[in-house]
């Protein structure tokens, strides 16, 4: 079974997260007219008893096609994906289930031009982070905390995700 | 008058914040083995009244020798810079005054390389985000609220920022 990734939009990741990017004018600009600020893009959620932090993610660069196995998922928080780099990169991510404790709904894939960055809303299935290219450098903007923040579901039958 | 930059370290920078770099091994191994994971490595702080929000800047490159002529401060929060490209830029800080109110002390440049994001703490006088290159784009952590955050600094006479 394949599946082709689409162009990363914000209308077609609307119902996983944000995609943050500098389309259209900025929302301000800033420092003598030289910096043009797009302004609070993500929907950050941490739940009542997380904090925001930021890490850095070294990720080994996949092959295509990419053979997907495994979604999951972190019922505490939102996540963010920043490419510290101008190479695209593949986003995954699955539809919710019909009841909350239910595997995921369909896979859906995007290729993230560079300049774009994601956020996946608290409780979003997605598959692990899959740059393309070394080096696979990102910052990532998730749930501090104590408590787990990891589901995962194993496919029953992998994906071969392939892109335009 | 000029001032020298100097390579970007954690110990040349920690009076005045963070560097987010993926030096030394990783906290975590994730993701089957192929992802390092630098956990949680700026010191985030956005005060009573604000929350966490990623804005996306986009700034135009300068050139070098820079000529600095202002410094600006964010009282309510800490703002961290990550690059969304693999080139050095340059960041620039100075100390705090002797007193909470008094003009900031000594200037300091600093020239990140590509992979290094920095997090300036709450209060610390820097520069405005100075890209060498373009895309000067960088995702921006910082302080959302409703009140004002920002305290600027014109210095008595410019300064021209160098590099090795």
């Amino acid at each position: 079974m394949t599946l082709r990734a689409h162009p990363l939009t914000a209308a077609a990741f609307a119902p996983f997260g944000d995609v943050l990017e500098t389309a259209g004018d900025p929302d301000k600009i800033i420092n003598q007219g030289l910096c043009g600020r797009f302004h609070d893009r993500a929907a950050l959620d941490f739940g009542p008893r997380g904090r925001a932090g930021i890490s850095l993610f070294s990720a080994q660069p996949r092959a295509l096609p990419y053979r997907l196995e495994l979604v999951e998922r972190h019922p505490e928080g939102s996540q963010a994906f920043i490419p510290m780099h101008q190479n695209p990169w593949l986003v995954i991510t699955a539809q919710a289930g019909e009841m909350p404790d239910a595997p995921p709904g369909a896979v859906h894939a995007f290729l993230a031009a560079p300049g774009q960055a994601i956020n996946f809303h608290r409780g979003t299935w997605h598959g692990v982070l899959t740059p393309l290219h070394g080096p696979g450098l990102f910052a990532v903007i998730d749930r501090i905390g104590d408590t787990a923040n990891l589901e995962e579901h194993w496919l029953a039958e992998p994906l071969l995700v392939t892109c335009p």
